[in-house]
């Protein structure tokens, strides 16, 4: 085994917006709107994804998108066109995150109070999104198979907040190294309690799963409202 | 086409470092090193990419390489076990970047008065490597056709500030909807004199006209001295 050294340099440039976020997971609590957070690295696919399970849900929910983007507007036109819902696109000037106060002017822009899902999807980023509480409900990983299995091994705070991870394209598996036991072994050494999805968001395989996943936390969100 | 709204939320939180970068990049000029930094998204293929890379280099030339990651020493030791060549590991402590005064911290630590050619194996993040000048000579980007033909247009700043990019995985291109002619017309867009090798880190095709560029670039380094 040749040379390694290990040197360590640091820098504290998180903003602790916890108290923001709590606040925005409060009114969407109140509102009966399940707010869920989906996060991956560039290109893993959450578009495409966040499309297909948009369309499997959109006759029985009411459902909103908001799109972090750098400068493009390409991703909410893209759910807008697939979908037929209203998509908002967020540019958040250069950032690599959204953080809670951001979350906050986007909830009061779009206009959040008539829906049971409203879907944030986040900066194709597998660092920055995970260190700012958006105040979503639940956050959903993706994590596309074509990057390895290592990636929890090299980016753990974001397999560590999320409650539940996609494995996207599966439907190339054969062209790719991608071991499942080991990517669930590093996924639960994080988060034992990890929900795990493997899909193809090309084919439309597993997604009915997660659809049906969807269902049952906007059914959790809306149940304390029924029964007070 | 179907509703969609743009809102834009700002926050500067970038550093400026350009005194300190040019500081790196003299050095490493004086020293005859060239200095690349190599950017991606995660799981680009930037960690195999290089070891095939320094495997058809290091005969001729001396090679060091410094791997950036939040946490892990993977990449590092890969490269190692992979190269035989010394290489270092910094932890940025769970930033997305690596900028300029831990650049120059990380040369120190490593001692590079006595290299032919450095690499900077930068965090695996489309956002903020680009926004921090390291002092490299040139910025190679990865670019891996399973993200999409998308991504210039939703990460431009690392598109623009790479001299080149590498566009890799073109051995699993018949799986992929990638369309090179509007990938090269997204890059040149932003940078009309980017250089673009598609490549394979994991066949091998197209690496020896990027180990040919490189030695090329040492070269270029290495004249003003000589004549001098």
């Amino acid at each position: 085994m040749s040379e390694v050294r290990v040197i360590k340099v640091e820098e504290n440039v998180f903003a602790q917006n916890d108290i923001q976020a709590a606040a925005n997971r409060a009114r969407m609590t109140g509102n009966g709107t399940l707010f869920l957070n989906f996060m991956s690295g560039p290109g893993a696919g959450k578009t495409t994804t966040l499309a297909a399970l948009i369309n499997r849900l959109k006759e029985e929910f009411r459902i909103g998108v908001m799109d972090v983007d750098i400068r493009s507007s390409l991703d909410a036109q893209k759910v807008a066109d697939a979908t037929g819902i209203r998509a908002m696109q967020i540019h958040n000037g250069g950032l690599c995150h959204i953080d809670a106060d951001m979350t906050a002017q986007a909830l009061r822009e779009y206009g959040t109070d008539d829906l049971d899902l409203l879907i944030l999807e986040n900066i194709g980023n597998m660092v920055c999104p995970a260190e700012f509480d958006t105040g979503a409900h639940k956050n959903v990983m993706l994590w596309s198979i074509t990057e390895g299995d290592d990636k929890p091994l090299k980016y753990p705070l974001m397999f560590t907040v999320s409650d539940v991870v996609l494995i996207n394209k599966i439907d190339a598996l054969d062209y790719f190294d991608f071991d499942f036991e080991k990517a669930e072994q590093r996924l639960r050494a994080l988060r034992p309690d990890t929900v795990i999805f493997p899909i193809s968001a090309k084919t439309g395989e597993g997604l009915d799963a997660v659809a049906d996943w969807i269902k049952g936390e906007i059914g959790g969100i809306k149940a304390p409202l029924t029964d007070g």
